[in-house]
């Protein structure tokens, strides 16, 4: 691991956009300390270096804050770029444009949806919200057959800034299955997304960053319970 | 200006995101062939090369699809770059970082709010969507004392990322003034703010894409009738 020597990382474990983080950290080989936060009480160390949001992840080097989570992964690729670590972003000026694209398009579009069936008060509107996340990831299944070219990731032959984009959401797909019993990736519906979740999960170098389903379904009943009424 | 041969935009005169984008061209000095669209009626082409949102800008080059503008932007940065024309985003990491988090800012933050003024079905409202626009332009105030450093533009001595990001509102603001009497940017209020919408507004490589604020004017019109019930 390259030494860093000061390099914070304000986060939440379950918490998809810190997992993208991590994993673009893990990819680089780049050490850090980590300093978990309670997101239902803001510390004073989250207020005051992400005081326009106050959200994690914020990943402080050298005492500077950088926050959003892409713009923290794009940080990352530029400052451990070179070397031997793998680039996150693709090289090609028009492959990027649209890695941005589908990338804001999971954050602006996928979040949202399936963050939707987690927090529905209804049947509903639970269902509404899954018929939402399929029919994203239907778009998304198209994506990954054009970006990834036959290949075995979005970003080719190995993990890339797309595959952090999405792959960081799909623990939080399996603590839905968990506590609702509904299922977003399936064989059937997104074929190639479904082999590309399994690769995914078993990439080395965002294996073992992946956050465990029962300590998500434990935050989302704590969420259900300050959101949903 | 560089000829570009196979380059097209679909736009919107009076979108910003539009503006934004065509602004950058500018800025690089790049020449392209612009394809105003109808967005109440939406042409083929622009289904066809932007299928899932629809939306414009869509820039083509060499005939392939470029959306979403900050995308669109950071592509033109990097595929027109070097040479005598001026870098838009900054060439330091951190300070990427800190425009690409304050794009997103204006972006999911300004851009609704201002947008919800020209929306409001009710005074009550337009009074809310006001405090809500003034309370991120305080924000950007902030941003714009640390990114500028006492410079002309947040970009520093001339224009970059950000002033594009944010500079291609500012008609809007004129327009929500002549439609409303709201005063979204004020001396008073958000004094650095005030004189950096001035030197942008008198910039060689933007003023002339600057729309006219009567079809913006026309343009809003429209949209209360198909939006506002």
């Amino acid at each position: 691991m390259a030494g860093e020597g000061d390099l914070k990382l304000l986060g939440l474990l379950v918490s998809p956009f810190v997992v993208r983080v991590r994993m673009a950290l893990s990819m680089k080989g780049v050490s850090y300390e980590y300093i978990e936060q309670d997101v239902f009480n803001k510390s004073e160390l989250l207020i005051r270096y992400n005081p326009v949001h106050q959200k994690v992840p914020v990943l402080i080097h050298h005492g500077k804050p950088i926050c959003e989570s892409l713009a923290i992964v794009e940080y990352v690729d530029e400052v451990w770029g070179g070397g031997v670590a793998p680039s996150i972003l693709p090289a090609d000026p028009y492959e990027r444009a649209i890695a941005r694209f589908w990338a804001a398009y999971i954050d602006d579009k996928l979040f949202p949806a399936w963050m939707g069936v987690l927090k529905a008060a209804t049947e509903e509107e639970k269902a509404e919200k899954v018929s939402q996340t399929l029919a994203v990831l239907v778009h998304l299944e198209e994506a990954f057959a054009k970006c990834s070219d036959g290949k075995a990731f979005f970003g080719g032959d190995t993990i890339g800034y797309l595959d952090l984009a999405l792959g960081c959401n799909l623990f939080w797909f399996k603590t839905l299955r968990k506590m609702f019993n509904v299922e977003l990736i399936e064989e059937g519906r997104t074929p190639l997304l479904a082999s590309w979740a399994q690769r995914f999960s078993e990439a080395a170098a965002v294996k073992d960053l992946v956050p465990n389903v029962d300590k998500a379904v434990e935050h989302a009943k704590k969420m259900r319970r300050v959101f949903v009424h």
